[in-house]
């Protein structure tokens, strides 16, 4: 397709010019195609190098791959105990290479479950073998085969399993490997053994120093990860509410440029995250005590969390859909609730930032009450303004009494329903969003309770310093959140 | 703690008892912790055969890993062409173990990554062996470890890009292994020719076994599976949506039970199957023609129409809050509004139905535009319903004229706007749904024109018999479904 496209233009050239010959046309066809090539390559190497800039620990993570590799290599380059890639220094490179991961939970996890399944699977060959050689030299194969087709289809289903497959999938595969490796390999017992151990001395070197370079070269931490997420999201939660509701009642248009409409979808962002907080959840269990975190981290918790910021952020979605639908309220009728719409909109954003800085400093928040109570009397507020507002005529009485006259003189002064419409589905989905902010302050809270956070007065200061430290990217979310907040 | 609490177990029993002596105390303490032991086992193991009796694919899939293993080690008993696991057998074998997996996709695009990854990373460390081997005993270490190192960070990096992360993952981990494993063993070029060859040779040999096996008994299309996901999703969205509707304004107390209520939280599925779905449309591009799907059948567009989908879950989660708000709607109002809501709803799941249809069966459907007119019409009628309603008393005015006494007079027949508010917003956001819905269309429609959908005449005969083909769970379903409708 696109070959033939770059004919089409290389003959097109050659029309422009005229006198051109058929050579030149051919010439312009293969610079045409060698530019586009050039510009793909140029754009692919672009956005590689944005991933890596955007994050610069995966460059740090390449190095530290780099890094182990190289080791393991003069390790051997010292010891010069191999025989070819058929020795034993391959399982040590091979560890390596397939159990160093991003976070420090998974290489941990990957190394746990490597020595696992290989352990186990080499007692389970073992005695298998043990059983085999006894029977005679007949039965031996089939004992053999038979054993190792049973546990080979016991550990794939294993692997079906929920709990099996999200902890120790990979400890399963090792398994199934390690016995069917020495199941086919035929060996006598005497040199089985000898094997065995060299091979576990070979996996250990190699596991033991992923484990070094991972966690000791700037470690990633999956439970930080899961915490810095879920954080980020909550202020982004709380950013796209305030800011929907801020663009509604105030539709400015200062607030359609790029940045402030990426902040409106941050909501998206939660909506979207659920798979990876799983995993990060699943890999932090096998972390060890880090920074502010300790060993039992109570990471589940922060999934029951975020599955309430998901409830929430569905809220939203509904919300943005009733306010670009087609049916508007007029301005007198959005003037009319706006103050007080704008308000329980910025309360609710203020609890979910409080909530981002309670787990930020893992302190338990002094304001929190507050601020939720303060939100209470804001959706209060709202809920009497809408009983303020007069009440519909019954239209089965009024068609039936002698009062129509009365009913036609106030006519000109009447609200149609339809035009109220949209401002009372947003007041009421703004009440319900009260609500579902509510559930995640009962997670947090839990949390908070489950990870023992030290009240907010111990840790004033501490928490003073932790404020002013903004990373650029938080700095440039600020500026936009404050120009939402102007407008 | 689990112990502890059976030590308390067990001191409790030797109180109640009485006469029993420490023996028959520690005696049954041992007993109850080994009952408690043998009931999770059970319960292990009955979760287990569950997850297999769901799903017997699962069951067919792991004797196919036996059969596979079974076949490569007969293979090698055959022809002991192999010196031990450092043989070349051992390669076969990990290649049956670790690129077998449960979908055809899957399977075909590990084994694409494996060869391509290897032969890659053999001509490369060929080329730097014969550079290194020309630059003199003293400079060949530097340069092995320094491509090693620069290649392996590139290749680590490389996993980090979205695009190569999604198709090329494996293949990157296979070229660093090779790389790496052949770089530090330390051959001479002639050698090395010998055992990439070999390698080669034994890893076809794996991969086109797994492929053989993977392919022709009972294969699993990842193609079809994504297929099958979203159709079965758009029929638990429907379920959803009218259930919900049709519980709300029939309140009736059958819908209660727990069939109906799995129903009804049909929508958290189709919230909760993004990452599924990512993955199988990933996949499924590796697989070659299957059933009814050509090779670059648009596998993409499902994952547009299943986008669509969940903004329709969002406002039923929205939809299914508002209903359970504690500001309910008085019987009168909601009967008023109750005939036409259920239409709307009821029209929303028909509509969600019939591409449910038109995807399971891949044909043109003759229904959709009359349904979706249909549709529209309804939500009109619900739009008319909404504007016949009398209209609200402006309270600027009505504060500040004269007419004061007339209002009071007709004030014993009006309706309070509070009263009204629930029943607004579940209209207001059916309709919202409904604009929803028209993007579900669009999408399966966009899908009908790039898969090449017959027309439905065409095929109606096929598509009769294929609507009388309902699995028991779809049985089942359907039982429940009916409840609902009659509720």
């Amino acid at each position: 397709m696109a070959h033939n496209k770059e004919v089409v233009k290389g003959v097109e050239w050659r029309i422009n010019v005229g006198d051109g010959s058929s050579e030149r046309a051919g010439q312009g066809c293969i610079g045409a195609v060698t530019t586009r090539l050039a510009m793909k390559v140029y754009m692919f190497v672009k956005k590689a190098w944005e991933v890596g800039v955007n994050d610069p620990r995966k460059f740090i993570h390449c190095l530290k791959v780099g890094i182990a590799l190289s080791m393991v290599s003069v390790f051997y380059y010292m010891k010069p105990l191999y025989d070819g890639v058929g020795g034993n220094a391959m399982w040590a490179v091979m560890t390596v290479v397939v159990v160093f991961e991003n976070t420090a939970g998974a290489t941990i996890s990957k190394t746990i479950n490597r020595i696992c399944g290989t352990t186990l699977a080499g007692f389970l060959a073992f005695g298998v073998h043990w059983v085999a050689s006894r029977a005679g030299e007949q039965l031996e194969p089939v004992i053999v085969g038979v054993s190792l087709f049973l546990l080979a289809s016991a550990a794939t289903f294993s692997r079906f399993i929920p709990i099996i497959k999200a902890r120790f999938d990979y400890g399963a595969m090792v398994f199934i490997l390690t016995f069917s490796l020495i199941s086919i390999s035929g060996y006598r017992i005497d040199e089985l053994m000898c094997m065995a151990q060299q091979r576990i001395v070979t996996i250990l070197i190699g596991t033991c120093l992923c484990i070094i370079v991972s966690l000791t070269i700037c470690p990633i931490w999956a439970g930080q990860e899961l915490h810095v997420l879920v954080t980020r999201n909550l202020d982004k939660l709380a950013n796209s509410l305030q800011g929907c509701v801020g663009q509604y009642f105030s539709h400015s248009e200062a607030t359609s440029d790029e940045e402030s409409k990426k902040l409106l979808l941050g909501y998206k962002c939660v909506q979207s995250s659920k798979a990876t907080e799983d995993v990060m959840a699943n890999l932090a269990r096998w972390e060890p005590a880090h920074g502010r975190f300790n060993f039992r981290h109570p990471w589940k918790q922060y999934l029951k969390i975020a599955a309430s910021m998901r409830t929430c952020a569905s809220c939203i979605d509904a919300l943005i859909g009733c306010i670009n639908t087609e049916n508007k309220a007029p301005e007198h009728i959005k003037k009319n609730m706006s103050s007080i719409s704008l308000k329980v909109g910025a309360q609710c954003a203020n609890v979910i930032r409080e909530l981002a800085i309670t787990m930020r400093n893992m302190t338990k928040s002094s304001k929190i009450d507050i601020l939720v109570t303060e939100m209470n009397n804001d959706a209060q507020e709202l809920r009497d303004l809408l009983k303020s507002y007069p009440n519909l005529i019954n239209p089965s009485s009024s068609s039936h009494n002698a009062q129509e006259t009365q009913t036609e003189v106030v006519a000109n002064m009447e609200i149609p329903l339809m035009e109220i419409i949209q401002v009372v589905t947003i007041a009421s989905l703004l009440i319900e969003i009260v609500a579902r902010v509510k559930c995640i302050v009962k997670g947090v809270e839990e949390l908070s309770d489950l990870a023992k956070f030290q009240p907010a007065t111990c840790v004033k200061s501490k928490q003073h310093t932790m404020d002013n430290k903004i990373s650029p990217e938080e700095e440039k979310d600020e500026g936009a959140i404050n120009k939402l907040q102007i407008v």
